[in-house]
């Protein structure tokens, strides 16, 4: 969320918020480029230019860091609503994929969701807020009669949040994610029609330029 | 491949095959544990119960090692041929879902192929091999008229790659990959109807139970 009440907050507060945030931006872009586990305390500190004391004033312990990161890429997540509301999941993916690439905390939540030796990061944690947003938005589109009769959403919605980490994952390796917005064209592709009804399919707005249309347009993309 | 000509081979020759084989496996079994990184030559040596000198008698160090785990993953994977060509896809997707429960060499490779850190192996070079068995297969059921008209056999190739990896890291995050048969199951049924023709659908069978019923009718899974 983004907030307007800056002029309401005392200057030590506001300074302690942009240290708390430069803190988990530098985390993040570390553990993007060097993992979790090979990050340390001190390689944070260092990158944030702040002292031990301060970290630990925001945060207990490493695992703090990520965790924090991990909430900040869910509670950013927010998506204009839409008559038709398979048309937010769509959206909700773009501006996914805009922010993996203008945001390093995006990108470290990123990797810390995917990478199996985070293992004191409850990654499951995460991919379940992720599937369970995804589940709120397909049991809405079922009541609309958006989805085909032999959907199951709890399944449907597992694969989208799991197949959606697959081409992220796959983008970063080949482009450091500059295609992603193709990747993830080709995942509403070849995913949606088995899920949307035909008529439903035909008023979806699928496009690889959405993220960036749906940013400028004001919507928030990240905490 | 399996190898049927054992008796021909010196007792000397044998022993190193086994050896390589052995340090293989362990070193698949720790780099799923722990990470690329975070796996030593020693941690490697310590576990396969060999000295040094063996394991470097047969690899020059430990990227060699991971390189070899990911040609033996790959060069394992024959299905069996059949006269609906997506089937044989729909086959070589619940093999790899039975390897990956049952044979270490498989998990250490997913690993490596995951891993954002696993930076010295090349782990685009073995998703590129993935895309080009798949597109291999896709072209043949192009010709035979079993994909929709408007399918990119390249995109949808790289993709069914990339949700694949998804799927099975999901499952890895939350039950170490016991459900992937299920995974795999919702992967072909939330993505085959957008690629494959009405008719060829009708035909294709789609089953968790079919990796298992595969290995037992002498389907080689790996190397």
């Amino acid at each position: 969320m983004t907030h307007d009440d800056r002029t309401a907050r005392p200057p030590q507060q506001e300074r302690a918020i942009r240290t708390r945030r430069r803190i988990l931006e530098c985390a993040a872009a570390l553990f993007d480029m060097h993992g979790y586990s090979a990050t340390t305390v001190e390689d944070i500190t260092k990158e944030a230019e702040v002292t031990r004391g301060a970290l630990y004033h925001h945060f207990r312990h490493k695992q703090a860091v990520a965790a924090a990161i991990l909430e900040a890429q869910f509670e950013g997540m927010t998506v204009p609503p839409q008559a038709l509301r398979m048309q937010e999941l769509v959206d909700a993916g773009y501006l996914l994929v805009y922010g993996l690439r203008i945001d390093p905390l995006q990108r470290g939540a990123a990797r810390l969701t995917m990478e199996q030796g985070a293992d004191p990061v409850d990654r499951t944690r995460v991919m379940q807020l992720w599937i369970d947003f995804v589940v709120s938005i397909l049991s809405e589109a079922r009541k609309q009669g958006e989805l085909r009769p032999d959907v199951d959403v709890d399944r449907a919605s597992r694969y989208f949040v799991a197949a959606f980490a697959g081409v992220q994952n796959m983008s970063q390796a080949f482009t450091n994610r500059q295609d992603l917005d193709e990747y993830m064209t080709d995942m509403w592709r070849y995913t949606l029609p088995a899920i949307v009804s035909d008529d439903a399919m035909g008023k979806l707005m699928v496009a690889p330029e959405r993220g960036a249309q749906l940013a400028r347009h004001g919507v928030v993309l990240a905490s």
